[in-house]
C-alpha cells in the first residue's frame, strides 16, 4: 500500500523514503514527539523541507509513513515450544520495547502520535493487525498441541497478555517491569486454558 | 491538594473554579481535545480570558484541574454480592464511561491529553490512584466470602479486568462492546482464582 509518490522498490523515490524514515525515527529517540520538526528531519535526512512538506503534509505524515513501513516488517514472534515460555516471551517483547532507551521512545511516540492525529491512529491500528496477525500462531500452535481448547481466539489471547503493559504505559502511568510483564501473559495464559477466550460457534442461519 | 490560587468550599474562588471546571466539560463534549480552547471556555464560564490564562495556563491546566476535582468525587464501585458480578459491573462501567455520548468525549479528552502533557498526565495517574483504592473493596470483599485466595494483589485484579478496554480504545484502535468487557472481567477473575495475582510474601531481609 503506497500514499505518497510512487515507489519503485530500489528506486530514488524509495530511497528519499527510506531516508526520511529513518530521520524520523532518529528525531524521535532524539526529541521525543512533542520535539519532532519538519525542519529537524528535513536537516537529517538531507532532503529538502519543501519535498516533505508537499509528500508527508507535517510530522504526523511522517509518523504514519515510518508506522506503515514498521507494519510491513517481519517480525520474529517467540517460538519456544510451550505456550506459556511463547506469551511470556511476546509481553518481554513489548516491555523491551517500550522500555529500551533506543527503541522505547519511538513506541511511545508512535502511540502518542495515533492518540493526537487520525492518520497517525489509522496508521497505528494497522501496524497492530498486521501484529495481532503475526502473532496469532502462537495460539494456534498450543492448540495444535492440545495446550489450549480448540476454538481459542487466538488475537484475543495475545490481547489480554499485553494490555496490561499498555494500561500501565499509557493511561495509569504506573511502572512496568518483569513481573508485570510475566503477571500479565501468566493471567491470559490462565483464563485461555479456562476456555475463557473459546469463541462461540458461529449462529446457525436464519432459516428463510 | 490544591494548585491554583486559594480555594476556600463554598468561596468565590471555589464557584469560579466550579464554574470553569463545568465550562472546561462542557467545551470537552462540544468540541473534543483538538478543539478546546481557552477562549471557549472563557465564554462559556463567563471567566475572562486573562483570568483563565493566568491561574491555569493553558488548556492542559484547565484539564489537568477538571481531572483533579473529579478524583476526589465519591465513585459507587459495584456491590453485587459476587466478585464475578462486580468485576463485570465494573468493566461494563469503564465500558459505558467512553461510549456515553455525554461522558466519552471527556473521557477520552482526558487520556489524550495525559498523553500529550505532563500536567495532564500527573492528573490522570492521581486520578487512577484514587479510583484504584477506591476498587480495591470489591477484592478485598471476594477474599472475604472465601472467592478468591488470600492474598490476592486487589488493585492487580481491577487493572487486568479493565485494561483490554483500554488497550483497544487508546492503542489498537479496535472496538469495545458488552462481550469484550464480560470477557476481560471473566480473564481477570479466572486468573484471580487460579492465584495468579496471589503476592510473593517479602523477601527474607539479607544477612548482615
Amino acid at each position: 500500500m503506497t500514499t505518497h509518490g510512487t515507489v519503485r522498490p530500489g528506486g530514488r523515490t524509495a530511497r528519499t523514503r527510506a531516508a526520511v524514515r529513518e530521520a524520523t525515527l532518529a528525531e524521535l529517540v532524539a526529541h521525543g514527539y512533542q520535539g519532532l520538526t519538519v525542519e529537524g528531519v528535513a536537516a537529517r535526512s538531507g532532503v529538502h523541507k519543501t519535498t516533505l512538506y508537499r509528500r508527508w503534509g507535517n510530522v504526523e505524515g511522517l509518523i504514519a509513513d515510518a508506522l506503515e513501513l514498521a507494519s510491513g516488517e517481519p517480525w520474529p514472534i517467540p517460538d519456544t515450544g510451550t505456550i506459556d515460555g511463547d506469551l511470556r516471551a511476546l509481553a518481554r517483547e513489548v516491555l523491551i520495547g517500550f522500555t529500551d532507551p533506543q527503541a522505547g521512545p519511538v513506541a511511545t511516540a508512535f502511540v502518542a502520535a495515533a492518540v493526537q492525529n487520525p492518520a497517525a491512529g489509522r496508521a497505528l491500528h494497522t501496524f497492530f493487525r498486521a501484529r495481532h496477525e503475526q502473532s496469532a500462531p502462537i495460539v494456534d500452535r498450543a492448540i495444535a498441541r492440545g495446550e489450549l481448547p480448540a476454538g481459542t481466539d487466538s488475537v484475543e489471547v495475545v490481547r489480554v497478555a499485553i494490555a496490561p503493559l499498555y494500561f500501565r504505559l499509557f493511561v495509569t502511568g504506573e511502572p512496568i517491569d518483569e513481573t508485570v510483564a510475566d503477571r500479565a501473559a501468566t493471567a491470559a495464559l490462565t483464563a485461555a486454558r479456562a476456555g475463557v477466550f473459546v469463541t462461540s460457534p458461529p449462529p446457525e442461519p436464519a432459516s428463510s
